[in-house]
């Protein structure tokens, strides 16, 4: 059971931890949004305030990662500037000024009895997150916790260990100066990946796991994990170019889904063409991505149309690039596109490019993904777009919560059920 | 991955079944309300038409039951008479009038620069169900789960095969005859344990899973299963009588949640009782309790207050009776019956009895359970009572659904976003 009594748990200083998380979830969860939003306030203000102390800490980390040899580019998203903090502090008070998803009340009726019944929105309790590099999410993810009731459990990669210990240090002074529990933040202890496991393995403590990182993290957590877990962010994402598209429309939206930031996961990884417009499209698309550096990895039908296109196998359909390739294949009708993006897809978002209200139609109701676009760029599936202020990743699974998560998918429900002495027939 | 190619999952009999069942899910998806609803009609119809069919089959489980020597209570949930087969259709003609969850727009927008932004509701895909002894729940979730535009694999228990393969057989037939993929309905081939875990382990074949039976059969989904599971049923649910209880008023909540019908997961298990008032309140719930046929597990307070009250153990607190018995004890303040029940909840039900509105206040606030009752019976929290028309099980979990689990709750959402050439700046 997810709320079996908690003392079955092996005491480790991770499930202590958790426990304690635990402990301050239950403070937190009835206090009202001018509780939590002080807390932020606090937060920002003594980021700032700090700033100092925490680019020491960073530098630790850029120092050890230098020593390594690790990549410049990845060096870079580690590395803390005070801008940067800045910045970050300034994220934390748009979460502030978010709509509190706590106490919302989703629905509610009087019963025919009389009994009146209301369904509400309610923290989560203990979320905990698992996430590789940048250390911005730190901030980003207590932020978002906090503000939706949770206590959160923090559990960043070993190359940003000093700039996290640092940046939770200030968070927890943060929260305590504004009256809430300080464990209401708490870096997992430990480097090591037994600390991982041991969080994955604390059903009961901690009330749902959010990976954020690559594939092989998310796919590990997904297997070990008994505590619920929501699968964020592998894109392998397909662009359709339907018979009747306009062919300038889908070369733009082809290009921008492609290479206007190939690491993302909103990032296009397949292009599909219907065999009718093909001929008067492949050989502008071929020359279209070479523009933008996009490598293509083609059916035979693409290899035709440009001396420069690559074999494609059936690994190309299945692989995630996160770079300038893109795997590209004609085919005989839509339906054949959405049989494909079926077999291949990670399911995060698909786009059709046509003029046809009944293909679009079609499109949209057999794509079985977590969005699907109308003439509109991949890209555009994220919490920013979206009007959802800050995500704290963005969900490929069915349960919970599917696409970009926002606060509101960081809550539970209750009902409250309020009569006068009512008892059952 | 949840999408991960489903080729990657081992060929058996049971992936096989789960194989089919996806791609019947994939038909049954994009079908308007009026397709699902002739099968259900048509389902219905069938039951009656062909019930000396199923109660034939239904013999040969009662016959082996007896032989088994099981006892005449089980037997009895077990038999399907010509009554019980038409209450059943009967059921099934009431899922048809209730209101269809797929295709809802659950929120929408026009962000800023014109894109069009819906998230629609859409069916989960392939449902499976775990679940014991009583056939009527075959008929049931697979209403349910057609209703709602899933596919769904039925895991009955072995002492109910002959009658479920008959229900099954009958339920096949008339969502083909109504021109709807047969394979939206299937048993899981096979009476071994071995069978329920490869359904554990469909993962990317099958969407959920969710165990309706026994804590023990609960437990073992939840820990063995990489398929998301949704927790049903586990019922430890508390009444707290209030200081500021109006005696009369708690006594009938008391007596009616805890013997009405002791054997349903709303029961109440265990009774706190407000020092303030126990001089007054424990002399009577003894008497109205032992008239009730119910066995008192009490604290000391609780043992003095009457000669046939047994001494409590902490497992007590812990336990799900489902029979004529209760745990008792007295506590010094709302806030001690609040750490009580945090401590020992399964999470389901806890009710208050009280006049006072901060007291009711208080509790519902602190409570972190599917259901706080304030003045009524625990045994409301039901998707019949609640107004839902119908339920699959009571989650007792927080992500996904919470509570009593109607259509909507078997339900995900997508994204549909309608650009114009939209691209990414």
């Amino acid at each position: 059971m997810s709320d079996a009594p908690s003392s079955q748990a092996p005491q480790t200083p991770v499930t202590e931890a958790a426990r304690r998380a635990k402990k301050a979830a239950a403070a937190l969860a009835p206090l009202p949004r001018t509780a939590r939003d002080t807390a932020l306030h606090a937060i920002a203000d003594a980021l700032t305030a700090r700033t100092a102390e925490i680019t020491e800490a960073n530098a630790e980390d850029v120092a050890k990662a230098r020593a390594e040899g690790t990549p410049e580019a990845i060096v870079d998203r580690l590395t803390l500037t005070p801008e940067r903090i800045e910045a970050i502090a300034s994220d934390v008070r748009d979460v502030v000024a978010l709509p509190d998803p706590v106490g919302e009340v989703l629905r509610g009726s009087t019963l025919p009895n009389g009994l009146e019944l209301r369904q509400v929105r309610v923290p989560l309790g203990v979320v905990g997150i698992i996430y590789e590099a940048r250390p911005n999410v730190t901030v980003d993810a207590a932020a978002l916790c906090l503000k939706s009731g949770n206590a959160v459990l923090l559990r960043g990669s070993s190359s940003a260990y000093a700039s996290n210990t640092a940046l939770v240090a200030v968070l927890r002074d943060a929260v305590e100066a504004a009256g809430l529990p300080a464990d209401a933040v708490q870096l997992v202890p430990g480097e090591s990946r037994e600390s991982v496991k041991e969080l994955m393995r604390a059903r009961g403590l901690v009330d749902v796991l959010i990976p954020r990182g690559g594939a092989s993290l998310i796919k590990t957590v997904v297997e070990e994990s008994t505590v619920p877990v929501i699968e964020t962010g592998t894109g392998n994402c397909h662009v359709y170019v339907d018979e009747q598209a306009d062919i300038d429309t889908a070369l733009s939206i082809l290009v921008n889904s492609k290479a206007q930031r190939p690491s993302v996961c909103n990032a296009a990884e397949t292009v599909l063409v219907h065999a009718g417009i093909a001929e008067a499209f492949l050989p502008r698309a071929v020359e279209a991505l070479r523009e933008a550096g996009v490598t293509v990895h083609g059916d035979a039908a693409w290899q035709a149309a440009g001396p420069d296109v690559v074999p494609a196998t059936d690994e190309d359909w299945g692989t995630e690039y996160l770079s300038f390739d893109i795997a590209a294949a004609v085919v005989p009708s839509l339906d054949d596109a959405v049989a494909h993006i079926r077999e291949w897809t990670s399911g995060h978002t698909e786009a059709i490019v046509t003029r046809d209200t009944s293909a679009a139609r079609r499109f949209t109701s057999l794509v079985d993904s977590t969005a699907v676009m109308v003439n509109a760029s991949t890209r555009f599936t994220d919490g920013g777009q979206f009007g959802f202020g800050a995500e704290i990743g963005i969900s490929t699974q069915k349960l919970h919560a599917r696409g970009p998560m926002g606060l509101p998918e960081l809550t539970s429900t209750k009902y409250v059920v309020t009569g006068d002495g009512h008892i059952r027939e």
